[in-house]
Parts: structure tokens; C-alpha cells; sequence
């Protein structure tokens, strides 16, 4: 979903009224950000505080290339990694997913081994569906073990869009709040649902409702749904004793739009990209009774900040034997604080570029390949900012572009070089990359190793439902990672 | 302005708290247009509630032109026009246009001659400084007579962006309603600000107070004086009296942006174009106790509709004898109600593309020409949509380019010609088009002939100020309208 997807931030057809009204009772980020711009990274960053350079979501396979989980994978978290849940534990907190894990599907990355206690979700993506000699659907797990399988087992219909996924989502997510409620155990909810991820779905009721077309029936029934659990928590009683956080893992693709794709608003580009259309997201607390209603802020956040900020609340320290990247952001939410921060896009292992206050300095910019581009992979439609949304990998290192948020959300307009303006803005974001490089150790690369082997040919339960399909032979390759 | 340019539509710094704060008690429009994308037939639709073409401000120089009045123009508004304060004597109110009347300076065409009891304002825009050889400056009125002269008189200063014009437009308001209200009078207000047209400004005390730079901080006086016109009706206890509706005369103009242009949100283009970005406009409705707070309308509005919603609420018909192109949209406003009509996007005289429902076909396309483009004049800084923003005049007439609004914004991606949605869309709209043309008498094209004979050389008043300047000889031509 991408920052321009809300009515709250600007979408035209204004279709998301509880996500708005939720804005209107809490506090809207503005300017937050994910930590990569693709799903897996963005997810582990959320998980470890980490950036993916260092809990190593990342790739080497290719210079600034983006990498994720899918089921031929090998990587995935690493133990060495403290996640939140594994945090939370240690006050008490009874920890749940629902939805897409995403970070590696052998059996030592299961999130039951990761502070998770429950799981209700898939371990990639929906994608699909797959013949079984190829490659196998995607499962579904309730806690450690699959239970049903894409496609075969559950309908999404790639004609219609119909599947009621977020639906069973929803349902698991009011019924863990009501159990948890009932057993008076404060809990620790990742609702991480895969929509609007394409191909994108949405349950009969929504189908044909939005002015938006699939996409926008998509957004329309996760705007439903949140209003829901919002509802729930005030009807049992709790919402005042529950932080609620809504954002996204990257911004709008807008290689599948217009039927499959979203909105960044006002930004350049979209998902795949380290422009703000590919990272800036749609970013709402909520926690009535302690969040001024209204709020707005231009806090830099990051989905990073959510592990420190969960922390915080629940009493905790961060761990201190490593660098964490996020911050607690109660002071801004709570006392209207802004904490001066830099931003970090990367890709890969690259810093591509850097934002400090309104000012963003590109030392790298890429969209894709011309190779991929002329085949019609194109992450910014429409856009073309000469010398900005380029199709080399095209370093500048040594004079970054800059550009001023403010003046030009839209990164049209490079600051003239000779400017005392850009010479101060590039010396003091220098000096924040300096000092980022310096303390910097990258993680072991997880995302440069394939393996058909690897899939979901048997993944635990499949006995029960006798589904085990032989895998094949191990044969593990570099990942392919074009863009 | 531009459809992006408040906080309540989606700017990314959010700095317009007021007009957010009115859109929340009033009722936001989020299909609210023009009639023109520039700003002299933009206002004369207004208050003529009738398109261009029909009250005669176009031009026949070339095809598809845009035109204004420059202040060599020799047309303006015929006196067979009817325009609402006309109207709105026969209901007995008091009628004042504050700012830039735009609609010819010629004396026949003042503003005093066409309805309004009082100015206080300029003709034409706050171009200059001139040489007062090659071309006058230019004078500001108060009723009869000029009583200053731009950058003679009164400093706009192009160098800081400082000028105090707005605060002057403020307090002349507050003035006048405070007036009308002690003397118990019914009263039409045109607060009909320039700002924020380049060269853009800003009184002192709003100079670098918005993270947008100076055009942000002329946004942020306009909406702080927006909030003490409201302010001002409430405290004199005729907030439940007075309709106010916020809108903008075309998109804003992106050719001068970042540092003197605004933003279109997520539509493509801007002013002088007919994509959305060009005459889509923030629009909000405000009056207190009768429309309900936090209103949100998809109705496809115009700002002809203000002529006749503003003959609605006093009471009086619309004209008999002419075709009226604005509708009354009291029952949508009040009762919530959508009213079926389309949206005709002119430039010139040529009908460029119609809005019927969430579709929108193109007759013909064409941002500016190649020879424009290629001496940097860009009305679509960034954006690039292959067959869309074309340089050269595109005909689409049998086979119109055809967007969908709701899924495609932006207009990006045209529906496929073969597809069955493209062939009852373009039916129905080449219907409604037939429809148009049968009914369609062209006024007297008022915006063909410039003369330097007719500039501001010597206005009403001159002679008190000692400003007389003696006009050339005159030498009427073609005007050049290359856009």
C-alpha cells in the first residue's frame, strides 16, 4: 500500500473512513518511512529494529539489488536475531502473527522459534497458482503446522479477485483480542496481512465497491477491517490500554497498476525504488486516552521504531549488545517531540540515499534496467525526471543529488550544485553518513542463495493432510535478482 | 492553487490547518472544476455561470489556445453577459469583489458597470515592474478610480517575495463584512485574491514559515486569512447566515514550480492543460448549521455552479433567456444528493476532453508545442505519459482517449479501444457531446485583439495622483496566444 492510498493522505476517491477516523482520533506520521523498499527486508527491519544491512535481509549477488523470501529461498532470519516478540515475552506479552511471516520458511526460521506463540498466516507470498512438479502452493499455517494449501485448498480466484483471506485474518484477530481480553494477558498482535499485495483480492462483499476498481475493493475491506478491531477494542473495554499502530512494508507497485496497483501520491516512483513513492508510507497511532486526537506529526519515522516504541511501552530495554536503528517514538506521539534523525534508503547492501530534516541526498539513483524497462517492467509510470529516474545505476558519491522535501516533495528538482544551500545541507548529511559507515557490520547475507529443494514440497502437517510431495534434489544456485 | 496544494487533500507538510478546519465543519469537494485552465475565463464562468465559449472569453487566433487579459487586451466581458451581482441587486444585497477582476479593464468592462457596488483591487495581474514606456504598471482600483500603482506605489518586492497585498485583501474583507453586518444588509463578498500567481508572495510575517518554501508560506497567509474570515463571521454571529465556499480559478501552474508553483496531487499536468491537473480544484463548502460537518462530496462540480447556487440561496432564478452551464447545488450540499452532468474541458474554443461520471474521454490532446517545450516551458514538469501529454495538437475525435478516474487518476493508462467498458463509456459521452454542440451558440470572441493603445496608461484617477501617462497610438493586432 503506498502513502497516497488514504483519503487521510490525499486519495481522491476518499474511501478509507475508518482508517481516516482513525487518523482524526490518533496521530498522522506524515513523513515515516519503511527501512527497504520490498516486503521481507521491510518486515525484518520491523521485527529487529535493524536495518536489513545488519539483520541481514539483504543481497550481494549484485550491486543495489533488492531481495526477498521467495519459497525456493534458503536464507531467512537468523537465531542470532532478537526479535520483538522474543522481547515481549520476558513482560509477559502472549505474541501472535496473522498474516504473512516472510522471513524464511525452513523449519529454524518458523516465527513459533522467534517469540511468536501463535501463528495464523502464510510464509510467502500468495503467489500462485503452482502445478506441484514446478513448484508447490503456498501453505497456510495455524502455529506449527500447515493446514491448508493456496489454491488448492482456498479459492483466490485470479479471474474475479475474489478470496476472503483478510476476512479469516480479521476473524483471528478479533478472536485472539477477545481471548487474550477474557484472560486479562496483554498481547502482542503483528496483524500482517498480505493485501493489497498482487494479485490482488478482496471477499465478495467488497468486490465491484470502490471507485478504485479491484485495488481499491482491496483497500476498502483492510479499511473495514481495521475499523473492526479498533471497534472490538472499545467494545471489550481495552482500547485505552492499546497502543495501534497502521503502516505499511513499502510503498504502492506501481508496476501493476492501475487494476493491481496502488497510489504514492504526490511521490516519485513506487515499490523497488528509493524514492520517496518507494518507501514513504502511510503511517497512523492510535491509543484513545493518551494520544491527543488530531495529531499530526513530522516526526522522521520508521517501521524500525515500531520494535523500540513496542519496547518502551511494555517497559523494556533494546537490547544493548547490538546497534538498533529504530527510536521510541513515545515522546512525539505522547509530548508532541521531534527527534532529529537521518533516514536510510537502501537497497541491497547500497545506501542509496540519505534524508536528514527536508533535505534527501541521492549517492545513488536507479529505477531499472534498460533491459527490464524495455520489456515494460516500469516502477515509475509516467515519470521521468531526466537524470533522476534513470535506468544505469548512476553513482554520485562524490556530488549527491539533493533535493528539499519540502519545496519538492516529488524529487523533480536537484539543488544547483554551487548553492551554499546544497554545500551545507551535502557537508552535514557527509557527516551522518561517516559516522553510519564507521559503526556499520553488515549481517550475513540471507537472500543470495536459491534452492528448488527448499520449497514447500512438505512443510510440517502436510502428513496429516496428505499432501507431502517429494522435493527434489538439492541444487542451490545465486538468486536471481534483477532490480 | 492547485487540487494538492491543502493539508485536507493531501500535502505532504500539511500546513493549512484553517481550510482543514473548514473542510471538517463544512463539506469537502473532491470533484470540483473549473471551467477553464486559466485564470480570466476561470473567473468570468464563475460569475457569468456559463462556460467561455458562451460568454466570449476565448480567442480564435489560433486552435486550442488558452487566453486571458493581458493589459492590452481590448475584449472583455460583453454587457449582454449577466453576471451574479446583477442578480443579486434585484435580492437586495450589497456585492464587492475584493482582488483581481481579470474580466477586461477597459472602462466599459469595470467592475462597478457589471453588478458589484465595490471594489477594492486590481484589473489585471501583479506582473511587473514596467518601464511605464514600454508598458504601464499596474493600478489598483478602490470603486472608481485607481489609487496606486503597483511597484510604483506599493512594493512587491521580486527578489525576497515579500509583499503585504493579501493582509490588504484581509483586512478590506473584515471591514466590509463588519459593515454589511452593522447595517444589517445582505452582502456577496468575491474575496478574489491573486495570490498565489507567480511572481509569488508573502507578507512578512508568514516569509519562510512553511517547510514549502515561498509558495508554501503564500499558502499558509491565504489559509490563515480564510480562518479570520470565518472567525470574523463567527464572533459577529452570522457564521449561520453566510455560505462561504473555497475554491481556485485553475490548477496550479507547475511551469513555475517548485519555488513559484504549487502541486496537483496525484493528477496529471497543471494549469493550462485540461488534464485534471489543470482544472481539478480544492473546493470546500462551508456554513455552519446547515450543511453537516465533515461532509465529503464526489459530486462533479464547476465553478459555474456558484452562480447559480448563489442565486439559490438568495432566492432568485437563473436567467430564462441563455443557456446557464452551472447547476444549483444546494441539494447536494444540504440533502446529500449527486446530480448527473459532465464536465466539459475547453481550451480555446476547441472542447479538449468530458468528464461523465468516472470516465473521462480525450477529443484531442496537447500540453504545449515541441517548439515551447524544447525553451524549457513545461506545464508537466516530470511526468511523461506516452499519447497523453503530447506536443503537438493529437485529434482523438472518432476515437477519444478514454480514462477511468477512479482506477487511473492520473490519467496514465487509457482503456484498450476493443474493450467493451471503452465502447458504452464513449457512447454514452458522445451522446452528451452531441447533446453540447447541438445547443452550443459561441459568444463574440473577446480575447482575439490586443492593442498597446488600451494598457493602464492613464486609469480613472490618474489625474489626482499625478500619473497620467499618454498613451501610443493605436495599433490593434492579433494577440499571440502560443498556448
Amino acid at each position: 500500500m503506498g502513502w497516497g492510498d488514504l483519503g487521510a493522505f490525499g486519495e481522491p476517491s476518499k474511501e478509507t473512513p475508518h482508517l481516516d477516523q482513525m487518523a482524526a482520533e490518533g496521530m498522522l506520521f506524515l513523513d515515516f518511512y519503511t527501512a527497504n523498499p520490498l516486503c521481507s527486508p521491510s518486515r525484518a527491519a520491523l521485527l529487529t529494529g535493524r536495518l536489513p544491512v545488519r539483520n541481514g535481509f539483504y543481497t550481494t549477488n549484485g550491486h543495489a539489488r533488492n531481495a526477498y523470501t521467495p519459497q525456493d529461498i534458503v536464507g531467512g532470519i537468523p537465531d542470532s536475531e532478537l526479535l520483538l516478540p522474543e522481547l515481549l515475552k520476558k513482560a509477559g506479552y502472549t505474541n501472535k502473527i496473522i498474516g504473512k511471516w516472510h522471513l524464511g520458511h525452513q523449519p529454524q526460521f518458523h516465527p513459533l522459534r522467534h517469540g511468536f506463540d501463535e501463528w495464523f498466516g502464510s510464509p510467502n507470498c500468495h503467489f500462485g497458482p503452482y502445478d506441484n512438479r514446478e513448484r508447490p502452493n503456498i501453505p497456510l499455517y495455524r502455529d506449527w503446522e500447515a493446514f491448508l494449501e493456496y489454491y488448492e485448498d482456498f479459492k483466490i480466484d485470479l479471474k474475479t479477485g475474489e478470496a476472503n483471506l483478510t476476512q479469516l485474518y480479521l476473524q483471528e484477530a478479533l478472536d485472539f483480542i477477545s481471548k487474550q481480553q477474557a484472560s486479562q494477558q496483554p498481547f502482542f498482535l503483528y496483524w500482517a496481512i498480505d493485501a493489497t499485495h498482487a494479485p490482488v483480492y478482496a471477499s465478495k462483499q467488497f468486490l465491484g465497491t470502490s471507485q478504485r476498481g479491484l485495488y481499491g475493493d482491496a483497500v476498502r475491506e483492510i479499511d473495514d477491517s481495521v475499523g473492526k478491531i479498533l471497534k472490538h477494542l472499545q467494545q471489550l473495554g481495552i482500547s485505552e490500554n492499546t497502543f495501534v499502530f497502521f503502516t505499511s512494508d513499502n510503498g504502492a507497485a506501481l508496476i501493476s497498476a492501475p487494476k493491481q496497483g496502488g497510489s504514492n501520491g504526490p511521490f516519485l516512483c513506487g515499490k523497488q525504488t528509493t524514492f520517496e513513492g518507494g518507501m514513504r508510507e502511510p503511517a497512523i497511532a492510535w491509543w484513545p486516552g493518551h494520544i491527543p486526537a488530531g495529531g499530526v506529526s513530522h516526526q522522521l519515522g520508521n517501521v524500525m521504531d515500531l520494535f523500540s516504541t513496542s519496547l518502551s511501552l511494555a517497559g523494556l530495554q533494546p537490547p544493548s549488545d547490538r546497534q538498533i536503528d529504530g527510536i521510541d517514538l513515545l515522546p512525539v506521539i505522547l509530548q508532541g517531540k521531534l527527534i532529529d534523525r537521518p533516514i536510510f534508503y537502501y537497497r541491497g547492501n547500497e545506501l542509496m540515499a540519505v534524508r536528514a530534516g527536508l533535505y534527501k541526498a541521492h549517492y545513488w539513483t536507479w529505477s531499472n534496467s534498460w533491459e527490464e524497462h524495455s520489456k515494460g517492467i516500469d516502477f515509475c509510470p509516467g515519470q521521468n525526471v531526466a537524470g533522476v529516474t534513470t535506468h544505469t545505476q548512476e553513482e554520485h558519491t562524490y556530488l549527491p543529488l539533493l533535493f528539499h522535501l519540502g519545496r519538492d516533495p516529488g524529487e523533480k528538482y536537484p539543488l544547483s550544485f554551487a548553492s551554499e544551500e546544497y554545500q551545507q545541507a551535502v557537508e552535514h548529511i557527509t557527516g551522518l553518513v561517516q559516522q553510519h559507515k564507521d559503526t556499520l557490520v553488515p549481517g550475513q547475507p540471507q537472500l543470495n542463495v536459491c534452492d528448488q529443494a527448499v520449497m514447500n514440497w512438505s512443510p510440517p502437517g502436510c502428513e496429516k493432510l496428505g499432501k507431502c510431495l517429494k522435493a527434489p534434489e538439492s541444487d542451490p544456485k545465486k538468486c536471481s535478482w534483477p532490480h
